[in-house]
Order: structure tokens, then C-alpha cells, then sequence
């Protein structure tokens, strides 16, 4: 298969044009999303939906993936990562739609699954989950990345037919590290250098030093995009390109910032041999048997799902 | 001396209260502040003034702290710390008033000085002075603390007549790491646990981690007295108490923030011996031969003095 979006294989970086589209569906008045939300999403890249979840729900999801924090004995070891230089505090929890029925039921929801959908134009399966936990006083930054870059190089996703949503489970405020993008950021792909190191994930999810984009790249991206960070109370849903540049600074303030974070990718976009150098990332990472969020999983609208 | 404010000797933290005023003078309309202004910095611990430079001054102001960070070889070597991690990042520089004729100038100006006077009711010297300089893409945090803590253990300030000035010399964002501040905190005095090691400014200017709260009381801060960070423009002046608790998240965006600190302390308040168990800090991190700063250095505020 043809890499059109080659990373990491030369000590020169570039930008290159985005080759795909950003919405896949043509609007309409059935669609599950507004105009304007759609036109957001194709030209800065992301939107955020407020009020979709009942009180209820919120009370539920944040009692569950509190419940998984504080039992990680509970879970697969794999899929829990920690803080750099900390032997206790979580930094990430991944496939969590395999580890709590309440987050099962999340990922398919067509309130989320249905957007998904209408946006990459295709049946949809969970390429990523996880919750994203920054604890209150020590939590560390992500450095600014493209999510794509990774998931292309590292995993072997083909082309740009994917998206995040991070659904809010505590006040993400200006001051506890909130998730900063560059709008318009998606239509641009930053190359990055540097040969991935073998079982790099292990590393890079605590600390990513590689699959980041050059000082310049990064500076005439912000002096042309600007950057943003949406705040929000919980369950408000941040809903983001796969190839827009975000990042987040570290957090001192005692309120910890904690986001179930769903990685949607379109049924056509399944993962093939990955485009750099390396075995691809297990399973936990990056889903392999894709199997698409079928009907069964679609719960009505105005069922309590959580 | 009595120790009215002892720290790092228990390995228990308390909270201790606050014995010296905060404003030393009576308000009366011939003060350099409004009443206002005043009451705040009673209560809160802080205030920001804004637009009392020209934008002339503002620009010769930030044409010579870049000409110090551009060129580190001409200043005294002692007074430059770097990021951790990093050979070249400068992150402080201290003693910019004995380095720089603009800031000898700046410190001064009446604008300033007389704003010290007034809240500390007394003549006043310039306990220390550095530029902050939080680079872009990897600057790293300030972790909270109470800088009289500090000034007090280490450098033996014997009680609470001191202030800072924070001179924003770049736009402070809600993005790039901007100091948060606890308003209120200043009524109280947060011990802390920890010897102090030999040399430890040698590490702490670049890391902080003794001197600094438990997470209990850092908890109850936030939770009693909330989180503020007041953002500005080039020019901005933040004044805030010596005992304030304060701190600031890393910046990862590309925008530097740079501030030049400035800290008058009262001259009835000169340094004794240290109330901890280590040898003074060095001259350019805490003067112990105070002199006034006088009517001579007192420059008309119609004069433009940069």
C-alpha cells in the first residue's frame, strides 16, 4: 500500500498536504449534527457538544471510571500506564470499553457512535480507548502531537479517516492542563524525524520525545492557527480530528483533569502492516479485529444508558 | 531571634497564622494607591497594575532582558540558572538590577519603589531580582510555595514585610504558563517538612521540592481560597505578598513568558542568620548588605526612565 503520508524516515521535516477529506458525509437535515457543527469540524478541525448527557449519566460514568482508578489491581495490567518518575499515580487506562460495562455502553451510543458515523461516512469500530487521568499536583504535560502521525507509523492506520472524542469526567478549567489544539492544524500533516525505537510505546505514552514535530513546524503552526482549550464541565464531548495538533500543560492545581478518551476510525480505514519500522503496537493500543459497532449496539436515544 | 515562622524542622506540616500586617500603612489620599487597590492587597494578597509604563518604556525594557538572555557570556555566570534537563534553556537570571541599566533604573522608579514604601511603611532595598524566563515549547512549572518560606529558612528574612513585583515583559496567557496565584493564603504560613540540603539552591532554583506544602494543606488552599491567574499584557505589573502561595504549569505553546521579578523588602526587615540548618544563600539570590533606595534613585514620574 502506497504511503501517502510518510513520517520518521528522513532527518528533514516537512509539511505535507492532507490528501483526504475531513467530513465524509454530505449534510443534511437528517444529519446528527448542525451545519455549523459540521462546517467547525471540516475547517478548524473540532467541536465540542455540551448538555448530551443527563446528570445521571455523568453521576454514573464518573462513579465507574472512578471505581477503575482507584481498583487498578482490577484490571489488565497492560493497560495501565503511570506517571514518568511515579511508581503510584495513573496517567492513562487503556481499552476501557473492555474493562467497564458503563463505558461499553458509552462507545456505542448513538449520541457519539451515530456523530462518528456521519463524519467519517462509513460504519465505525473503537480503534483506542482510554480514560486519561492527570492527577491533581503532579500531572504532566503531552507534548503537542498529531494522534495520525502515530497511529500511521506505529500501527499502521492508512489514511486520515479517523477521529477522537474525549468526554469530560471532571471541570477541565484553564488551569488544570486542559487539552490545547491548533484549529485548521487537521488539513496539514508535520513529518516528523528521529527512527522509532523498538517497543517505543512503552516509553511514549509516559513521555513522548518521538512522532513530535519540529520547534519550527510547531512555532508557524501557532503564529498561523492560534491555539485554543476549550474548558467544560462534565460530559461535555470535545470531538477532534485525527490529524489536529494538540497537547496539554502539566497540572499543579489539586483539581485533576480526567477524560474518557474514544479513538472512532472508519470500517474502510482498518489497519494494515504499519508504515514505519516496527512490529505494530499490541492489541490494547490498537485494535486489530475491527469489528464495526453493529445496530445491537445502538441503544435509543431516550434510554437511560448508563 | 525568636522563630515566629519555623519550617523544615518538624516532620509534621501545620498551618501556622499570620503575625505581621500586611499593608503597614494607613490609607489616606496621598498614597500611590487607590483605596481599592489597597483592601485587595490586604485581603487577597495581590493586585495587577496596568499602563503604568509608555510603550516606549515597555519596548527599551524588553530590548535589554533580550539582550541578556541572547547573550548569558557577558553576565556573571553564578546568576544563570537553566531548565532541568536542558544545557541551554535559560530559565532565570538573577541580580538583573546590578546587570542592567534599565533595571537598575526600573527598580527604582517611583512608580514602583514608592508603591513598596507605602505597603511596607518603611524605606525599602531590593532583596533579590531576577528575570523569569519561561521559554516556549519547554519551559517547565513552578511548583506552588511561598516564597517567604524560602526567604525566611534559608536566607533569614526575620518576618513578613516584603513584596514582589512581577513586570510582565511578555503576554502573559491563560495558555503559556502563567503564575497562579491562592488570593488570601498570604494570612497563613503552610510549614513544611524536609531538611534542607547542602547547596540547595544548586537544584531548587531549577526544581523545587523541598519547601514546598503537603498536598493536604495545598488541597484545603485551593478548596478555601480558590485559584486565580491574572493574565496581561507587556507592561503589566503583578504585586503580590512575600507569603502568597503561588506556582505556575508548564508552557508548551511557543510563546515565551518572560518577567522581570523584582523583591523589595522593608529595610527594619534586613536578613539575620537563616532559621534553618544551612549557611546563607549566596549575594545574588539574597543581598545582606541592604542600602536603601534613596531619594537619589528617586526619578520624577513625568521623566520617562527607561
Amino acid at each position: 500500500m502506497q504511503d501517502v503520508y510518510p513520517s520518521r524516515f528522513s532527518t528533514r521535516t516537512e509539511i505535507l498536504p492532507r490528501v483526504d477529506p475531513v467530513v465524509y458525509c454530505r449534510w443534511d437535515a437528517t444529519a446528527p449534527l448542525t451545519r455549523a457543527q459540521t462546517d467547525q469540524f471540516e475547517t478548524e478541525g473540532y467541536i465540542v457538544l455540551e448538555d448530551i448527557f443527563s446528570s445521571d449519566e455523568v453521576r454514573q460514568l464518573r462513579a465507574d471510571t472512578q471505581h477503575m482508578l482507584e481498583r487498578p489491581d482490577e484490571l489488565d495490567p497492560y493497560t495501565v500506564v503511570l506517571e514518568p518518575g511515579s511508581d503510584n499515580d495513573v496517567r492513562s487506562i487503556f481499552r476501557i470499553h473492555d474493562q467497564s460495562a458503563a463505558i461499553a455502553r458509552l462507545v456505542a451510543d448513538e449520541r457519539l457512535a451515530g456523530v462518528a458515523r456521519f463524519l467519517l461516512g462509513d460504519d465505525v469500530y473503537i480503534h483506542q480507548s482510554r480514560l486519561n487521568y492527570k492527577p491533581g499536583l503532579r500531572g504532566k504535560e503531552f507534548y503537542w502531537h498529531s494522534d495520525f502521525e502515530t497511529w500511521h507509523v506505529e500501527d499502521g492506520m492508512p489514511r486520515m479517516r479517523a477521529l477522537s472524542m474525549s468526554v469530560l469526567l471532571a471541570p477541565n478549567t484553564a488551569y488544570n492542563g486542559p487539552l490545547m489544539l491548533m484549529p485548521g492544524t487537521h488539513r496539514k500533516f508535520a513529518t516528523c524525524t528521529g527512527e522509532t525505537p523498538e517497543n517505543h510505546f512503552l516509553t511514549s505514552l509516559r513521555k513522548q520525545e518521538i512522532g513530535v514535530p519540529c520547534d519550527q513546524h510547531l512555532e508557524a503552526f501557532a503564529r498561523e492557527h492560534g491555539i485554543v482549550a476549550p474548558t467544560g464541565e462534565p460530559g461535555s464531548v470535545l470531538i477532534f480530528d485525527c490529524n489536529l495538533m494538540h497537547g496539554s500543560n502539566s497540572n499543579i492545581t489539586p483539581l485533576p483533569r480526567s477524560n474518557a478518551f474514544i479513538v472512532y476510525n472508519a470500517m474502510q480505514n482498518r489497519l494494515v502492516q504499519p508504515f514505519g519500522n516496527q512490529p505494530p503496537r499490541p492489541h490494547h493500543l490498537a485494535t486489530r479485529d475491527a469489528r464495526p459497532l453493529g445496530p445491537v449496539n445502538k441503544i435509543p436515544k431516550t434510554e437511560n444508558i448508563l
